[in-house]
């Protein structure tokens, strides 16, 4: 049970309905969303909203996030910060603000980011000597102290990670997708040679393919970016790509190989076994509070969200049933079991809030995702059993309550959350395949992109990119790791294929 | 053990004594620390840099904390969320950009944070209608959204917790203690009335003085802070101040129960059960890095850092030794016991830096303070043995190894580990005792202050404040909690005492 102290703060956003009472209809069409197929945008707001995930800040392009969308994230966190340290890696901190000079020292990454800087002009009341940039990512102050604790090859791998805040000015936000500050993590490391800096890409890469496969359920891709659409300053650059239900793709962690660029813009040398000065080969990758944005668009449906148990705050919500001095026996059962469950590890709350219907509280936490429901009334009491409810089931929808038995709902309910997680990653790699052809012709492309992905060859040249842009707003997304090499025309211009195998097309976040 | 990959960043320290060979004698001087007695303040400083648990960053103020210094940061971190979470409240996210006219709301807050603020001017490459402060301390964007979550009494208590870098200008900077950005915690609570809030405000400081004492090992005492020391915006601020091995005070938590002046200055209302509008009450309270700077000046020596268990990012290191094939051996003994170990949940680490000598190990380990050191050689493995070193022993010094039996090692250091933690938190107390002195007279006083801390009336009159502050240095740190009430005349003035008991003087970080 989340907490015996009143006034749970997830509980606020009922008072409302709670003082209207016989309204309760008028209310429950209030707080209902768009459905996904009239206009998935106001879809996306209204969930993010009402579920309580974020709320607007006061300054354009920033979000606050709330406890039930923190807790989403929290939960994110502690599994990929698991994987980043039992392979070695050390969490670290370093300064937000960053001399602007820095930004400056590699040519490729201050020309992608000067648009989006943030600037601390003054301090302590005084305008500063050098202004300051607020971090868009910290290659640079990273860079400025590995070259400064590096000296020998006894020092590499030098495998670093820290979990911050970063300011990216955004003109468009959209919650979690695209907000001026966002929460990441970002690795930075430094290695003798390219295989070693190549081999810790790709690690990395798989970080986030298993989190997002493993733990968000996403229908994800991995695979390397065409040179457009590289981070500014990389060599290589390798991302995963998510489907979401409206077709779209979602870059969901991205993992950098940046060769000696930044090495030679920062100093990054050490003396090798021979005795020679030698440049680091660096990487860097992040996964963000986008990847929140990407289950809620990957999962949820016309009732609301609908979360993988892996990252449900609740996944599982008691609500009991009863008038006067049954509700009394019905809450205290609710909460005997609700220990029961916590102790096997499942997240659980009672619903307990007087002022408030059952029918109120089924919609409500249908609408917050919670994957496993449990009504408890005088009847099921006496029978010894609760009725069961999942918010979605797949392939077959089956919308029927279920009677389980009290004394071995633990284990039952263990197995039915682990049942529910395959079932929604399931869903979403289906989704993902229906959604996504294999095309030839310029007309089988742009139909591909209007619902979904295309996997097409293409010349490479940025001219054509930009064509194909300009006509379906797709663009490519990656070169997919998986599958045979592959050669073939460019499906807009008809000149040979640059990439040795299809690329993956889509329209984006 | 740590980590099985080469290259743990944490051995990165040791590659240029490594390297010099035959000169290890001239290196230990030089990795060696100012005495404390010679000069504190450069002792802190050499332990810090050269434990590796901080670097300096390129902007003035500024901070790196390197692994080593992060990874006890985590650990009090974890034990605190911990508590925070046990009751009730929840972990949330507000933006780090705060609109400049938010910190001119509530009068003496905005006047207490001005001198201290770095403000945003530019952004996307355009200078901004509004300047941005970067947040000192986050109550008036909270405020904000608590008047917008807020409207019944069943949304009371709101518990909010933040995890969150924070900037405030710093001339004068000294790592973990003042710098300009800083990491911390800080709960937001809004509360139906007085009682509520001032309940919370206790619990809050509960937390801290729990994790002071318990995790920390510090000497810390709960009070209250006089008027001149209050937050700024607050009706009333309570602190727990610890005893630094220099004497001094540092100020390692701080609750703040801020009556209605937040809910003023941001209309942060409610309805209550009769139907009137009302004002919440807030609390504020937060702990910080700077606890880590509290530890190390706790329990740190002349070799070095001290670190308590339960902080210790390694509590356990082993030193294999043994030159060819008894050092292969030696080395597969070292790594089977440290899985032992680590499985039994003890923070193992296995010294194998092959370029290195037992006794330049042994040093490097004193200096960063691990508690228990294990010594493996080719005849302790013969007898079935390893040779134990504590860090440090209290009361009695007992610098003399101890072999204890391999198979029972996992029982036996867990035991050892907490009796370290205890004596560790023993030693505090008793030298915070030592050097607390009840005092009557200026001149008793005078004397208490310079070596540690006076207990003593005091008028409550600033301008006697400034006097003893100009004449000693000195400052009110806290009214105790713990004693009777007591009434005398000030030690300074004569006049009769303000606060019901006596208050607690000394020179404060």
């Amino acid at each position: 049970m989340h907490s015996e102290r009143e006034g749970d703060h997830f509980n606020s956003v009922a008072s409302d309905p709670g003082r209207v009472g016989n309204l309760k209809i008028m209310v429950r069409d209030e707080r209902s969303v768009t459905p996904q197929s009239e206009d998935f945008s106001a879809w996306y707001n209204d969930v993010v909203f009402r579920a309580e995930l974020v709320d607007r800040g006061p300054v354009r392009g920033s979000m606050v996030i709330r406890p039930y969308g923190y807790r989403i994230w929290e939960l994110l966190q502690a599994d990929l910060d698991r994987r980043i340290k039992a392979t070695g890696h050390q969490n670290a901190y370093f300064p937000l603000l960053i001399p602007q000079s820095y930004m400056q020292r590699e040519a490729e990454h201050v020309e992608g980011f000067a648009p989006e800087l943030f600037t601390v002009t003054h301090a302590g009341g005084k305008e500063l000597e050098e202004p300051l940039v607020v971090r868009p990512t910290s290659e640079t102050i990273i860079g400025e102290m590995m070259a400064k604790w590096i000296s020998s090859h006894r020092d590499l791998p030098l495998l670093l990670n820290q979990w911050a805040n970063v300011l990216r000015w955004e003109m468009r936000p959209r919650m979690f997708l695209r907000t001026s500050e966002f929460l990441w993590q970002e690795g930075h490391t430094a290695h003798a040679d390219a295989a070693d800096a190549t081999a810790e890409t790709m690690l990395a890469l798989g970080f986030y393919q298993d989190l997002a496969v493993e733990v968000a359920a996403l229908a994800s891709v991995p695979g390397e970016k065409t040179p457009g659409e590289r981070f500014a300053g990389a060599e290589r650059t390798f991302t995963i790509e998510a489907m979401m239900r409206d077709g779209r793709a979602l870059q969901s962690g991205t993992s950098h190989f940046m060769g000696t660029n930044f090495a030679k813009a920062f100093g990054i040398t050490y003396t090798s076994e021979n005795g020679t000065a030698e440049l680091c080969h660096t990487t860097s990758w992040g996964m963000s509070t986008r990847m929140v944005g990407g289950l809620i668009m990957t999962h949820g449906d016309d009732k609301g969200l609908v979360l993988p148990p892996a990252l449900a705050p609740y996944q599982v919500v008691i609500v009991p049933i009863g008038r006067a001095e049954q509700a009394e026996a019905t809450l205290a059962a609710a909460a005997e079991l609700a220990g029961r469950l916590e102790r096997s590890g499942i997240r659980t709350h009672v619903d307990a809030r007087p002022q408030l219907s059952p029918g109120f509280k089924f919609n409500d936490w249908e609408m917050r995702g919670v994957p496993l429901r449990l009504e408890l009334g005088p009847r099921d009491l006496a029978a010894g059993t609760a009725l069961m409810s999942r918010r979605i089931s797949y392939p077959r929808a089956d919308a029927a309550k279920e009677a389980i038995p009290l004394d071995a709902a633990p284990d039952l309910l263990s197995a039915e959350l682990a049942a529910f997680q395959a079932m929604l990653a399931r869903r979403a790699a289906d989704f993902r395949d229906e959604h996504t052809a294999t095309v030839s012709t310029w007309p089988q492309f742009a139909d591909a992109v209007a619902t979904g992905w295309a996997l097409a060859f293409h010349c490479g040249d940025q001219a054509c990119e930009d064509d194909i842009k300009a006509e379906t707003t797709a663009t490519p997304r990656c070169v997919p790791l998986a599958g045979e090499p592959e050669q073939g025309k460019c499906v807009r211009c008809g000149k040979p294929s640059a990439y040795g195998k299809r690329v993956i097309f889509a329209r984006a976040y």
